[in-house]
């Protein structure tokens, strides 16, 4: 790491951590800011996939992250700043005190994304998820559960959005993800690859409880209250979560996590 | 209902409304707020178990609401306020229009609650969950799968909460639950009235997926970072979740998803 103090929060060398609650709603080039200390690991480890640009830290954060900064690659710029500047930079009370700007991968299409994984995999299909803390959500448990990506539609938020990374403590910057396809192309470019496709639904009569999952398994989730379209439900396998509580609810991460653990545990037929 | 029009911010008759941001923080002698249509629905239903006390809503949502309003016990008190005084009773812009106040149900010990059980039902245990959204997912999916109820240790955070209230879909206002039991006197209690009682922690060797539920199941879930103490852990039987990530991290609402989708469907033995 390259150690650089900051007194001035106009200082141009911190000028994109500057006022990063507005600017998260925009492009920044393929850059993204990520804060925390959980997710600042995972952007230093091996397993990320993106690469660290450079760091701000408060000064009485320094000391204690030591480690993880030395960890970043050679020459990384670690700018080190009182709170009241890291603050004022930031346009808000940053009190975890660590921003860290990193480089999104090269964007990978669907189908050139599904052509490289192995004979044995789970994928995980977003269609039209809004919410940062559901695609942070449901990123951390496709990480958990060790899936080989994330596919996401055109009308999905964007997973690096800073919220969205820190609900899925990082697995948003180590998770594969291709990005484009729509619904229903999404699934066609799965099946075309021997995916069977599962369209999560309260509307189906298999239980995910009684599925035995192929060798090669695709979760299909689609955003809370409309659901998964019509169209993309009747060219997949439909299946539901078996709920027993006359309040059929279950939030998108939540279904994510459940139908993950089934297909990853259960025996394959 | 008994429709009020309300036109200054600082009429006494919406008082129990005011700075609800704030006052969320403290008790209410037994009541509670809670905000947004979908909440509304659950305390003017069948299925609550909290008495509706008053409500406060914009003009413009009266219309919409009516068939839920007069749903509500007769001579509820509905408040009907321009949005401007809304938000000035609130003390923020409260885009959905709506406020409730409700009567909590009144407090339950854990051994009286557990006494009323049938002979097949499932309980979650909650300790030390200080947080909202956790809170508030833990009940949305308690009431998901039907379970028989939450019990909660004296560190948990109030589920009456505004936001915990509102991440669980109303859950919270129909949810049988009982508070004031440590981790170990609830695993006690649990195991004197034949319950086998689940410490979900990733320390287990045991997993959930291979695990045959017992008829009367209790699911004990600790807090995102320390989790369930070594001591009370040690009074259970551990079961983990099963993760292939090398990313072992689950929250620990999408914990309970998980644990409960498999004690509801998986065989007894």
């Amino acid at each position: 790491m390259n150690l650089i103090s900051v007194s001035d929060p106009d200082d141009p060398c911190v000028s994109a951590f500057r006022d990063v609650k507005e600017r998260d709603l925009t492009g920044r080039q393929g850059l993204f800011v990520a804060e925390g200390e959980v997710v600042l690991r995972v952007l230093a480890s091996k397993a990320s996939l993106c690469a660290p640009v450079s760091v701000l830290i408060a000064e009485k954060r320094l000391e204690g992250l030591r480690e993880v900064l030395e960890a970043l690659p050679e020459g990384t710029a670690v700018h080190v700043a009182p709170q009241a500047a890291l603050d004022a930079v930031a346009g808000f009370h940053l009190h975890r005190g660590i921003l860290a700007l990193g480089r999104k991968p090269a964007p990978v299409g669907v189908e050139a994304f599904l052509d490289g994984l192995p004979e044995r995999a789970v994928i995980v299909g977003a269609c039209g998820i809004g919410n940062h803390d559901n695609m942070g959500g449901l990123f951390r448990n496709a990480a958990a559960f060790g899936t080989a990506g994330v596919l996401m539609d055109p009308t999905c938020c964007d997973p690096f959005y800073r919220k969205a990374i820190r609900v899925s403590v990082g697995a948003v910057l180590r998770t594969p993800m291709a990005f484009g396809a729509s619904g229903g192309a999404m699934v066609e470019a799965l099946q075309a690859r021997g995916f069977e496709v599962l369209a999560l639904t309260p509307s189906a009569t298999q239980a995910l409880s009684e599925l035995r999952p192929a060798p090669r398994t695709a979760i299909l989730l689609g955003s809370e209250g409309p659901g998964l379209s019509a169209q993309v439900i009747a060219r997949c396998r439909p299946v539901g979560i078996r709920m027993s509580g006359g309040f059929d609810s279950l939030n998108v991460a939540a279904t994510s996590a459940v139908a993950l653990h089934h297909v990853t545990t259960a025996a394959a037929p």
